[in-house]
C-alpha cells in the first residue's frame, strides 16, 4: 500500500470508532505513527519491549561539572543489574526488560546476561583540554550502537527504549547541542543538582570545549570532539533501529542530542522515533522542539536511564490498543454526530 | 504518626533512593500524596481498581448545544457495557474495571451487573428556561453518589476514577463552573466538536442561564439551578471517597466541575484526589488551577468517559513502586552526592 493510502486508511479507522472525530487527541497521532511504521493500519501490540540503557564515562568530570563523583557511574550499573534502580521499577511495571551497554565505563564489570560489552574505551578525555576520541573512536561508537540495534531485533523486541548513565552526561549533550548549533543560553542547566557556583563552572567549561574545538565539520567531528562512546553509541542504536523499522523511544536530554546527531546524518530515523517525555532539564523541549517530536509525558523528571522512556510505553500501548479494540459506530448502533 | 512526621519520613524515604534527589519529580509527589491518604511511609499498590462512569442527560441539548443527538447517551452507556468504548479498552490495558451509573438518563435500560442503577429522573429540565432540577433532586444526586462510593468500598476497591457521559455535559459543567464564580470567557469551548455557529450559541445558552438564575445561594443551589444529575452523583461520589480514604481521579472538565462543587462542599476532598489528566477543552485547566490540581498526563485528549483518569493509573502505580522498589544508596553502595 503506498505511504498516503495507509495514512488515509489509518485516519478512516480512528474516525469510524465510538469517539468524536479527533477527541483522543495524541493518542490518535500515536496509533497513526505506529501504523506507519509497521506498514499496518492495525498496528500489532509489540510482543517484546525491552529498554537499552548506555552507560560511560566522561573525562570531562574532572572539571567537576557534577554533583556526583565519576564512581557511581559503574556503581549505578551494579544497581542496573542487581533491579534496585528506577529503571528496573519501571520495567517491571511495564513488562519490559532491560539490558545495559558498557559503551566506555572506566570499571572492569563481572559477565553478566544482561550487561552488553561493547566499551570503545574506559572513558573519554576531557574535551575542555583535547577532543573526547579520535574520529576512529567516534565511527566505532555508532558501528558498536548499530550492533545493539540488530541484536535488539535478533531477540525479537517490537518496541525499544534507550536511555543513558553516565556522570557529566547532561554536560556532554549540552556541548554537543551547541556544536550542532543551539545557543548556550537556552540550554545550559543544573543537569542533576547542583549548586550556583559548579553550574557556573558548567558553563565556562561548556563555553571552553566549544572555543578550542571550533569549527566543526560534521556530526561526527561533534561526536569525537565534544561527545562520548555512549552518546555516540546511543546515536548508532537510534540509527539502526531505524532502518530495522523497530520504534524506538528516546528519553531525556542526553540521550535527545543522541537523537539530534542520528536525525542529522540520517533524517528519515524522526519516522521511527517517539519521545517519552519532557524532562525538567532546561534544554530538553528545545532540543524536541528541533526534532518536532511531541513528548508523551512531562512528569518534571530529571533522572536519566530511559525512566521517561520506558513510562511512556503505557500510553503507546494505549494507543495502539484503542485502534484495534474500539467499537465502530456501525458497530455498536451509536448515532453518528454533525461534525465539522 | 502524626501527619507532619509521616510526611517527612515519606521524604526521607524518597531522598534515601539511588537517585538524585527530587529527580523524579511529579512521580515524587504522587508517592508522598498516596502514603498521606493511606498513612504509611511506604503506601500499598492498589490491589482493585474501578472507574465509575455517570451518565445522564441534559434538558439543555433541546437547545442545540452539542453535535450529537441526545440519544447517543444511552447508545454510549450500552457501548459501555458491551466493553467497546475507549473507557472499556483503556480499562483493560491498566487492570481497572468499569461500573456505569444511570444517574439520569432518558432511557429504560435492561438490567446489567456492571449497571448501577441511581436514576433522580429522565434527564434534568433545559435551565435555559427552567432550573434543571428541584433542590430536593440535588440533594437526592449527592447522597446517591455517596452511596456509589460506599459501593466502591465494600466491592474493596483502592483506587478509582470518576467518568462522565451526557451529550450536554460541557455546557453544564461550563455554566456551573460559571455559577461558581469563573469568568465565561475563559472557559467556552467547542467541548467535543461542535461548528462555530453552534459555538455562539452555546455560550448565549450559558449567558441566558446565568441571567435568569442569579444569584446563587451555596453549591446546592447551583447545582440544583444550572447543574445535572450526574454532576451531582459526581460530586457526592468524590465527597464520600474522600470520607472513606478511597483515593479518586478525576478526568476531564465535567467531572472537574463536579470536583468543584465537592471542595466547595468540604475542601478537604482535594487531599484524596488526583487530576488524571488536562484535556483540551479550555477551561479545563483553570479549574484544575483553581483546585491547585496538577494534571498527570496532557495529551490533548477531549472525550470523557473516565480516559484520561483511568490512563494515569499506570503512572501513579509506578510512583507506589518507585518508592517500595527502588534500593536506597546504602543497600545499592552507591555513592551520594553533593546534593544542596
Amino acid at each position: 500500500m503506498a505511504k498516503k493510502d495507509l495514512e488515509n486508511k489509518i485516519k478512516e479507522r480512528l474516525n469510524s470508532l465510538t469517539k468524536p472525530k479527533g477527541s483522543l487527541g495524541f493518542l490518535e497521532d500515536i496509533a497513526l505513527k505506529m501504523g506507519k511504521i509497521q506498514g499496518k493500519v492495525l498496528p500489532n501490540l509489540p510482543e517484546k519491549k525491552a529498554v537499552f540503557v548506555f552507560a560511560g564515562d566522561h573525562g570531562v568530570t574532572e572539571e567537576g561539572v557534577s554533583a556526583y563523583p565519576k564512581e557511581v557511574t559503574a556503581q549505578m550499573v551494579l544497581n542496573f543489574l542487581n533491579g534496585g534502580a528506577a529503571i528496573n521499577v519501571f520495567s517491571r511495571h511495564v513488562g519490559s526488560e532491560v539490558y545495559v551497554i558498557d559503551a566506555g565505563v572506566d570499571y572492569d564489570f563481572p559477565a553478566h546476561e544482561r550487561l552488553l560489552n561493547k566499551k570503545v574505551g574506559k572513558g573519554t578525555k576531557n574535551f575542555s583540554k583535547e577532543p573526547a576520541m579520535t574520529r576512529e573512536e567516534a565511527e566505532k561508537s555508532i558501528e558498536y550502537g548499530k550492533e545493539i540495534a540488530r541484536f535488539a531485533k535478533e531477540k525479537g523486541f517490537e518496541l525499544v527504549a534507550v536511555g543513558d548513565m553516565g556522570i557529566g552526561n547532561t554536560t556532554t549533550a549540552t556541548t554537543i547541542a551547541i556544536a550542532l548549533g543551539h545557543n548556550l543560553s537556552e540550554l545550559i542547566d543544573i543537569g542533576t543538582v547542583i549548586t550556583g557556583q559548579q553550574l557556573e563552572k558548567k558553563e565556562a567549561v561548556v563555553r571552553q570545549a566549544i572555543s578550542i574545538h571550533e569549527p566543526f565539520m560534521d556530526p561526527i567531528d561533534v561526536l569525537s570532539k565534544v561527545g562520548s562512546y555512549c552518546l555516540g553509541e546511543m546515536a548508532g542504536f537510534i540509527l539502526e533501529c531505524a532502518q530495522l523499522n523497530i520504534p524506538v523511544v528516546i528519553d531525556g536530554f542526553p540521550t535527545t542530542a543522541a537523537a539530534l546527531i542520528a536525525a542529522q546524518l540520517n533524517p528519515e530515523v524522526l519516522d521511527c522515533m517517539f519521545a517519552g517525555h519532557c524532562s525538567k532539564v532546561k534544554g530538553h523541549r528545545v532540543l524536541l522542539d528541533a526534532l518536532n517530536l511531541r513528548p508523551i509525558l512531562d512528569l518534571d523528571m530529571r533522572l536519566g536511564e530511559g525512566t521517561g522512556a520506558v513510562l511512556s510505553f503505557s500510553i503507546i500501548e494505549a494507543a495502539i490498543k484503542m485502534i484495534n479494540e474500539m467499537a465502530t459506530f456501525d458497530d455498536a448502533n451509536v448515532s453518528k454526530g454533525k461534525e465539522k
